[in-house]
Parts: structure tokens; C-alpha cells; sequence
């Protein structure tokens, strides 16, 4: 018999993302009105968005900086209890930094960093959204009106960062977190390239694949998923037509069988639209799937070879990108 | 502060289900014909079929009998500490029945009945599902080839059971296994004349609806989940090709969203074929959305009236029916 | 061997339409913001629409009145000679008016009715259109930029009139303008109660359906075409967010097998979002089916029984209706 | 004023195919298998091939021989009367071979050839298909029964011939035999290295691409249709699940914006599947659209690269490949 994480369900899902962009005012119109997202208030320099179904406050945080990249990434405990012990395991490990209030619509938050020094917040209060007369859902079970207007994402779907010791990383969203490592890549040196854990019946939430060019606190990319692959094709459509940079895609990812497309926006970070399906992970005694080099090599589900820049390119960029 | 279900994901997810039917041969021709489903194996007069992602022995076990209905519905709990807890609740509760073998692929089970009569049984150990080498999948992350012919159902998705107390059948999956209620029918007088629970992120697990005919034990359906909505309408066009009988739909549902197909196997049992898009529930807090008498009143999402065999037709048929 | 009729391909399509409405800025709003058609100039009081893949100045001409319903409706020749011979052919039969100014972007047109009165206008000249820079579309095979806002129709499907007297109605567009008849509908007493008629490969350019209430010169509905059954279903979700009044659907046709949503915008006229998949007629000898009274009582494709309203309603509006 | 090609309209559509495969038994498992096409007799060693909504005795006939490629191309004529027109004016322009019997279930059939080899036939009378009772499909409206395995083609759609010298090719198919040329190739030297024709209003059923190796009579692909996207994305799990070769795609071609899949058939044959959306060529006037060698440099229509084989992969094979 396999043990359950001691740590399982403590960290209910992924909530909201702070983001940087050096191109400020494309970037709030690529979230708008290309992704179909919108604005919830603002504060400071930085603006609050959603997609139609997120069910709190937001789900990005812009805000404008010289370099593109990511900020603090919050994940949502499942209750208080939950977060006053996971909040000790991480103290315990090392990795706490504090304390601080949350952003507008959440409450205390405490701060961490992951090996890599990527930026994280725990917290669990959380303010419901309230839709505004304009946006208010015709069925009530949905958070805010379906926009009609871009590619009209559904929800924040997962995040997937670089980091130099891919292993290390992981653990702490294994261990700390309770996270579940559903599937990897693993190098004929045995060591791991690529894991993606999950906090949720979904394949992944939290990624790490690792930086080939050994800089820390690196982004991959952001994803939002859409309903269907149908709407991801149409997403190439709209891209094409608004001028929106696309690496590559549509296709199929081997791993977790996503559908994908994955375009720029316009401050350099990259965003993946993705669609998993009706596939959901639901054996609690899931078994980790390693990918082994042979198998990357053949590249996607369907025989696409992956493009170079998805080894290359993060944000920051590196010095000289 | 929203108080945390103790018993909190202790029960994974439903597992499988008893089915039966006085017409076996065109059943068991619906099923793997029409809905793209393998079989697995045999036991007595009973058949083991199975959807090509589910990743345990089989999900539904086939049996012949004079009349349709549903007979023992099993859900996996995380892990055998989960189990035993479940098992001490439901015992205490004086609903439980005792130890069983599991079927083929299953390990120890403990049967129980809900108020209504419906036969449960909980089990933590499962044989992960070995495929052959003319079923093996392309992608390892895959419990079995994709089959290509017929609806292709990606997986067992829900139960919904006739109930004449929801309220009481309700309490059990939310107060001895764990659920959690997302979404109910409130009449007018206060009563609770549908409940949608959840064990997973999906919007719902398993579902009791009023039984008008105030007959216990009854089957309203079992689902099955595709992964678009474009395989629904596909499944239209293959019903009718095929012969199937479609009771109502494509359309979609205002409770949960849910894209859907109603046919009838030729046992008499109804089957849905649901996609939920990439709806999830993630919400730690969620809250029950309650549904009125005037909302149910406009039918289904897109104002299809609701067709009045699904108030009436149930498994077993009612005396007459 | 059949005899091609010798009118064959001298009307190469059906080009624009003359919509009345009650309610125009409401119906404006419709068009553009639910269809996501753009309007493309104004004369009078009336306001020119057009869809994304509409290579001519503009397919519908909206025009405020007291009651809504359909003004001329205009065929586009083949060329010249093509429209020389089809306006003898119509003289001859009795039934022209007489040449007048076409509408902006198109040249002379020669006005004629059928035998229930509705309004026709033939022409060949037309000034093909030119986007803006703002609308210019990525790709030079397209008329103008994919909107992504709304529903995006592609084009002008094709038009349904209601009838008095099917048969003398589409024998005018058999016999004088050449077009083939592809489905009927037939009543156990012989007589024709719908006629589907085709200028193209497509299954229906433009049909007569008897008007169950007698009355002439009236509108069933105008439909767009969407590129596949997923925008239909899309654009049923658009029109519960938006409150756009569904009448039926979505569904497919036995007939034609279209899928296909009907709403009716907010001067009262029908409007279909149609999609046949692949579906084209390319026979030259295509037999016409004939649907019984038998057939027709099984309902829509998939077993939907007709709504009544699709019998009864039209515009203009019946007295008391 | 155009002048309307006089042979306009003489061919109605392309009719059916000769296709040569040095693995005969593979191949036929490819086509009935994996395409879900059906066989409808043989002769001598060659195999008679139909999709679903084929409307004539068969589209494709299959036979073995050492070394794939294409034999005869049939287009079916429009009527009698333009059957011998055409055969006229192929005569007086010494391209023609002589009469033949038709292929089972088809008539006299006119034989000639393209300057660069290529064999075509000419036909008019055309048996139409008769479904058995197992394959009778529910709508009477449509060939044969919608198989539900496989693929599921729809119906053959296109041809694109490799020749030596495109526009001594495209002049016979447009002067000769009437087709509209919808969109070229134009290379900066003037010359034209693709050309897409038509006899109706789909964008093209026949093309010339520059055969980059100089070989004469080579094929580049046939296609056939599918109603939608989403059956391409279910062709591409397909195709990796029963280890048909992907070639590129799912992707979205810039000319003509079809939506494409290109596998390779066991005998060596390119085989496309292609979605044109709602997308027609309605305009009698439609000016052809050049493609620019800037333009083609962009890519695929989302940014795919061409693939190398793209441009020297044919049937037969070049010696050496």
C-alpha cells in the first residue's frame, strides 16, 4: 500500500500570479482584448484581472517593470488549519520569509521562496468575486458573463517555471505543499528535466523544467485553460489576425496529452491557451510517468519537433536575449 | 471561517458500477458498439466493460435480470486509512451491511445501503489495468488505446440515483463519505428535490433527484464523460445511425453546465454522455447554489423544455411503465 | 439522360437582403455586437451590414418600419449576357417590374416578384469591397479581418420565404432563374409544402415553406453561415449571456442535415446560424428527395420535435400576433 | 465586364481516382480501417473504394503495383452535350487518347492527358450508389450509413498533381475544361509554381505544385473532406494511435485557409485530410490571389514551417528516395 502525502489536499489549488511586462499598456490590451480577460481595480502601477470563471478577486497581477517576468505566485490553502501547517512545515524547511497583508480581495498571505528563489504567498481568506449589473452571469453558477469578445479563456490553469535544480523545486511542492508529481522527464543521467505536480484532479498546476541556461527565478510560461480545442484553434485565428506572436502550436503535448498554443504577449513573457480534455487524474495512488530522452525526441503527441525557443526562452530574458 | 468536512476527500472518486439488464445481448452491443467501450473479461453471467482512460480493472459489471436498474455502486477511498475511517462512520450511522470480496480487479470491500436502498460498496484496493499488446496506448500516460469506433467515451463520469428523500440519501455522502454539495433544487416549500455532490474537482460525483413515482432504489442514470462537445453531437449522428434511442438533447444543462446527450441501452437504462468543458470546481468554500421552482421552470440552459419521461423514467421501470 | 436546365448557373448566388425592423437600434446592436457583422455605410434611414467573409459591399440592408419583415431580395448573375437572358426570361413570364439604381456598390438592377408578392432584384455589377486598414484582413484570400467579437458569421447563408403556393413560387426560381431543386417537402395530397432550392453546390440558397396562416409575401427566417456546429454552440451560449431570444435549437435538420440555433432579433424577424459541415451538392443530376408527411412527423434529426412558433411564425407579423 | 469562361460549368466535379500502392493489403487496411472508407467490389486486382457521403459507384480504385503513384483522374461532365464539347476541344488540342469504357458503375469515359503525363477520363454517366440494408443510412438524404469508426472521410475532396511545368498544365484544366484558377503561386521571376483550380465552389479540386525534382506525372497528394476541424484533431490521435505516418499538420494552410492533416498511406501515398470550414468561392468574377515568395517564406497560416518533404516527397518516388 502505497502512504498518502501527509500534506495531500492542504494546498487547495492555484490562485493568483503577479506578472511583470516592460510593455505595459500592449500587455493590458493583449489580456483584454485578445485573451477576452478583464479588469477588476487597480492599485499602484499595478492592474487586477480575470477570466470569466475565476471565482476570486483576480488571477494576474500586472504591473509594469523593466524586465518581463514573474513575481510572487499564490497558491490557496484549503482552510486555515490547512495553512498554519503548512505555513510550519516551511518555516521549519527554511524557506519562510513572513508574513504580509494579501493583495485586494485576499487575505494574510505568508511568503516564501522556492530554491530557485522564485517568489510564492499562502493564503487562504479569500473574498468572493461579486459581478458587476453589466457582467453578471445569465446562469448563476458562473462567476462573471461569459465575454463573447477574444479567445475568452475560461480560468488560470497552471504555471510553469524554470529553475536550475529541477529536483529540489520539486520537493518542496511534494513535501511542503502536498503536491502530487504526476509526470516527469528523466535523463539518461537519471536526473529530472522536467515535473509536473498537481494540487487538484487535474494533471498539473505547478511545473518545473529546467533552465538550460542556469539562470534562477525564471519563468516558462502562464496558462489558461478554454473549453475545448476547438476554442484554441479559433485562439490561432484571432492571434493571426491581432498580430499576436505565435511560438508554436496548435498541437498535442506527449506529456499530459494537452492541446496547446503558445504565443508572446507583448511584454515578452510566454502564454500557453491550453486544453486538457475530459482528462483528469483521479487515482489517489496515481503513479508517476517518467519520459525518458528517447521518448522527448520524438517530439509532440503528434510529431511536431519542438521548437528551439521553447528550450531558450524565459523572462527575464537572459542577458542578451 | 467555513469549517473543513472531516471526512474530506477519504472517498477518491466513484469507482464501479452494477448494471443490469433483460435485453444482455444488445446491451452489451450498445455498450461497445455504440459507446466505443472495450470488455474485460467475465464472470458468471456478468461482463466487466470498461472506457478507455478508466485505469482500474473495469467500471461497469453487466448483468442479465429480469428487470433494468442499478445494483452496487462502488467508490475508492484514498487509502486504507481513509477506508477504515469511512467504514467506522457508516457502521455507526447503522447503515452498514459488512465485508465483501471485491469484484475481479478489487480488493476487500464493505458494503452499505443509503436510506433509499441503493447498494454501495467502498474499497481502497484496485488493480491498475493492464493493456494487451493490440490495446496497448501510443501515449504511456494512457490506460488504453484510443478505440476509434463508436462514441469513445473517455471515462465513467456520474451516477445520478432516484431517491425518494434526497435530503436523507444526500446527508450520507456529505456527512459519512465526505462530499461535497455543490449544487440542489430547492422547491418552494423548502424540500430538496435534487442534489449534485462531489468528491473530485468535478462539478459533480453523484447525484439524488426526487423519485416522483415515490418508488426506492431507483436508477435515473449513469454518465459517461467525452471530451468535447463536439463528440456529443457526434454521438447524436451515431444514435441515429445506429438505431439508438435519444430521449432529449444535445443541449445543455443550466445545473453545472453540463453539456449533454440522454439515450436509452436497450435494457432500459438511461445513459448520458456529458462534457463539462474545462469547468472544475476548485473553490475550498464553495457554496450550494440552490436552484428555484421559477428557474427550473425555464428549462434547460438554452430554454429547451424539460421532456417529461425524465421526471417519470426510471430502473427498474415503475409497475406499468 | 436528364436535360440540364438550360437557366443552370446563369444566377450565380444570392447576394444582399432588405430586412425591416421595429426596433432599429436594438437590431443594429444585434447584428453587430451578437452576429459580429460590421455595418458598412448608411443611406437614409438605412444602415448596410455586412459579415467577415462577404466579398461584396454589403449582404444585409437594415431599414427601420413599422412592422418587420423582408424588402427585396437580390440575386447576382453570372455576367451579363447571364443577366440579359434571365430579365427576358422574367419579362416573358409576366412577372418584372422594371430596371432601377442598385444599391451602394451595386449597379443596374432589374426588380421583379414572385407569385406571392415578395421582391427581387437581378444584377450583375458589383463593387467588391475594400477593408479599411483597421479591418484588413492577415490573409489576402479573405474579404476582411475575422472579427472575434460575437458570434462571427461567415456569410449570408440563405433565405427562407413562406409561401402561399410552394409550387409557383419555386417553379419561378426552377424555370426562370435556373436553380435546382434539391429536397422537397411532400403531403400525403401531393401538394408541396416546402422547397429547397439551390443556384450553387450548396444544398439551399433559397426555400418557400408553405404559410400555414395564408398569407403572402412573408419572411420564415434569413440564416448565416458559421464555420462549424462548435460556433453554433458558441453562439447559443452568446445568446443566453446576451439575452437574445432562442427559439429553437441547437439541432440538426433531417432535412438539408444542417445544424442548426434560430433566434429572433429584436424587430421580430427569424434569424438562423446554420452549418452543414462538408455537405455540398455536386451531382448535376441530383435527384430531389422528397420528404412524406410520415417522415416529417419523426421531428428534427435527432428526434426534437418542430417547436409550433416554427409553424406559425413569420414577418411581417400575422394580425394578433 | 469578365468575360465568363465559355467552358464553364462543362465539368461538374471531380469523379474518381486511380491510385497505385506496392503494399496493397496495408493500404487497404489504411483506407477502410483508418479512413473508415468502405469497399464496394473489385476487379481483376484492383479494389473499388467510397466514402459515406460519395454519391457515385466509388471515388477511388486501388491497385497493386510496384511503385505508388496516381493513374487516371476522372471528372464527371455536367451533361451530355458538355461531355462532348470538352472531348472537342481536348481533341483540337492534341491531347486526347481516345474512348474507353468506364470503370464499374460508370459510362464511356473520354481519355486524354496533361501535358506533363498525367492520364485523365472524361465521363457523364454515372450509376448512382445503392446502399445494402446493413449500410443504409437513417437520412435519405445522404449516400451510405455514416460508418462511426475510423476517420470517417465524408467524401473525396481534391487532387494536387507534382508537374514540371505548372501553367502549361493549369491552362489545359482552365481553357479546356473550364475550371476558375483561385489562387497562385508566383515566384519573383513571373513564373508560377502552384496553381489551386476549380469546377465549383469549393476553393479548388485540382492543383499543380511545381515538381521541384522535374519528374513528369508525379502525385503530390489527394485529399479527402471532413466536416469539421475537430474530425482532423480525432484523425491526428488517430493516425499516432494506429501508427499511420503524420507527415505535418493539424495546421491551417494561408492559401485557401484549409485546415489540413497529411499522412502518408502505406503504400507511400500522400494522403491529405482537409476542412474548409464554411469557406466558398461564390464570386463569378473572383480574381485570382498571388502568392508572393515573401509570403510563402512566412509559412503555414499560424507560422508552421513547411516541412522539407513537403517539397520533394511524391508518387512515384524519385529513384533514390
Amino acid at each position: 500500500m502505497l502512504n498518502r502525502n501527509p500534506a495531500a489536499h492542504d494546498v487547495a489549488h492555484l490562485g493568483h500570479l503577479q506578472l511583470f511586462t516592460p510593455a505595459f499598456d500592449e500587455s493590458v490590451e493583449f489580456f483584454t482584448h485578445y485573451l477576452g480577460m478583464r479588469t477588476h481595480g487597480s492599485q499602484g502601477s499595478s492592474v487586477f484581472l480575470r477570466a470569466w470563471d475565476d471565482y476570486e478577486h483576480h488571477t494576474i497581477t500586472l504591473t509594469p517593470r523593466t524586465t518581463a517576468g514573474i513575481g510572487r505566485t499564490h497558491l490557496r490553502a484549503a482552510d486555515e488549519d490547512a495553512l498554519q501547517r503548512r505555513v510550519e512545515a516551511i518555516k521549519e524547511a527554511g524557506l519562510g520569509i513572513g508574513w504580509t497583508d494579501g493583495e485586494p480581495g485576499y487575505g494574510p498571505t505568508y511568503l516564501f521562496h522556492d530554491p530557485d528563489g522564485h517568489e510564492f504567498g499562502l493564503y487562504y481568506e479569500s473574498e468572493w468575486f461579486q459581478p458587476e449589473e453589466d457582467t453578471r452571469p445569465a446562469l448563476k453558477n458562473q462567476a462573471e458573463a461569459y465575454p463573447g469578445a477574444g479567445v475568452c479563456v475560461r480560468r488560470l490553469d497552471h504555471v510553469n517555471f524554470l529553475g536550475v535544480d529541477v529536483e529540489a523545486n520539486r520537493d518542496v511542492l511534494r513535501d511542503l505543499l502536498g503536491a502530487k508529481v504526476t509526470e516527469q522527464i528523466v535523463l539518461d543521467d537519471g536526473s529530472v528535466a522536467g515535473s509536473w505536480t498537481t494540487f487538484t484532479n487535474k494533471g498539473y498546476d505547478a511545473v518545473y523544467t529546467r533552465d538550460r541556461l542556469g539562470i534562477t527565478g525564471r519563468l516558462h510560461h502562464i496558462a489558461f485553460a478554454t473549453d475545448s480545442r476547438a476554442d484554441i484553434l479559433r485562439a490561432a485565428d484571432l492571434a493571426l489576425e491581432q498580430d499576436v506572436f505565435i511560438e508554436t502550436g496548435p498541437h498535442k503535448h506527449a506529456i499530459q496529452q494537452t492541446f496547446f498554443l503558445y504565443v508572446y504577449e507583448p511584454g515578452g513573457n510566454r502564454i500557453e491557451l491550453c486544453n486538457a480534455g475530459a482528462r483528469l487524474v483521479l487515482a489517489p495512488d496515481w503513479r508517476t510517468i517518467d519520459w525518458t530522452e528517447a521518448e522527448r525526441a520524438k517530439g509532440q503527441a503528434w510529431g511536431l519537433k519542438t521548437i528551439e525557443s521553447f528550450h531558450t526562452h524565459g523572462t527575464p530574458p537572459a542577458p542578451g536575449q
